[in-house]
């Protein structure tokens, strides 16, 4: 009989933030597969539950390197699949983990992708770093009949990410390092940029919650970063009346 | 010495989607705050962890209910955070336990919004119920360049809601029961329809999936569900092209 197939968020990188189930299972599993960016190189989620992990269960490091080349990625994508896909038809059930959420910005979502149809499958939900960066600053995301959206800072439509800042009360930006000062630029701009926050590798020992944005011009920022915006919908509307 | 107040997301139902932190200070926290809708009703989050709680801890309801009069609404909230407060004078921690995470679309945001400055806080993160939700449909939420939109389903201004659509990949919509004709109207026009999903009490026993929306037409649908739509922003482009 064919092993089950179980996506197991971590959560955002405190190891007591991973849930009992996700504690259970990676105790219990046969095969741990974790993905790596680099081939010989370490994995985050397995550095997070290495104390669950004994001798006699065997870790698959499957390799997901940083490549724009889509045919490439597709490839290691693949690849990474029909390892997981021979584990279970050998019979062994393999918990495949990943920071955060398995659906939410993780690695998971393309190995299901180039799975076999038919794979057996089981989800377990894990603490996102959104939620970990927000108790971190005590920041509440949304409440009531506010909005928040979720989106990688791309700055290809200035007036598309000008038109979301305006429509949403919470706007949390992803994956900003490399844009920020322009972003914070655009932030002045629409008044906003003393109701954002940024938060640096939420629940992490090293992790900080940085208000005075202005300090951060020019300096790296750890890509393991987001920036939530509030308030943005409100001043549109004051703007608007 | 003045206790500490934690803000304990118990994440989406299922009581195994608890975070080994949060089972740990539900375990030693000697007043276990819950919200109740009536003021000798249950508490929700306390059934997903009755099994932690010992008779020597003391369990404090707080009511807050579902009245649309805001002043009455505040008066409830104040007294609610000052029952807290007065605890937690008293030198005693206090765990406030919150379905899902605790800063997203919770009681304990109302909670402290009320607390005195200076109030000793940690906020422990939870699953949300869309993580949970996402799991159980194994549908993934959003991926590399993609954006995410949570929101009420509100129809104050129609083509709003239909811009949002259009500009997300993914758009989570809450509170919806109420609206879901109209709404399901909405997406077959958007051509939408086919790519959303409706989940019922995420994680939980009786919860399910359902893909076939025109078959929920009419019929009652449990006030714990989530909309998810995919697909919007695809097809808007699509459409302009």
């Amino acid at each position: 009989v064919a092993g089950l197939l179980y996506g197991v968020g971590v959560g955002p990188g405190d190891p007591e933030l991973l849930t009992l189930r996700a504690a259970r299972i990676i105790r219990e599993a046969p095969v741990i597969a974790v993905p790596v960016t680099q081939a010989d190189g370490d994995s985050y989620a397995l550095g997070v539950v290495a104390p669950l992990i004994t001798p006699e269960q065997r870790v698959l490091s499957l390799h997901f390197p940083m490549v724009k080349d889509t045919a490439a990625r597709r490839a290691y994508r693949q690849a990474a699949a029909a390892a997981i896909a021979s584990e279970l038809d050998a019979g062994y059930d393999v918990a495949f983990l990943t920071e955060g959420d398995p659906l939410l910005h993780s690695t998971f979502i393309y190995v299901l992708e180039h799975l076999p149809a038919g794979t057996a499958l089981e989800i377990v939900p894990g603490v996102t770093s959104i939620a970990a960066a927000t108790a971190q600053a005590a920041l509440p995301l949304v409440s009531g009949n506010q909005r928040l959206a979720v989106l990688p800072a791309t700055f290809e439509n200035v007036d598309e990410l000008r038109g979301i800042l305006g429509a949403f009360d919470t706007v949390v930006l992803l994956k900003f390092a490399r844009v920020f000062d322009r972003l914070l630029d655009l932030l002045c701009e629409l008044h906003l940029d003393r109701t954002s926050v940024v938060v640096e590798r939420a629940s992490h020992p090293a992790g900080r919650v940085v208000r005075d944005l202005e300090g951060l011009r020019g300096r790296p920022i750890h890509y393991l970063s987001l920036l939530i915006v509030q308030g943005g919908r409100e001043r549109a509307g004051e703007v608007r009346a």
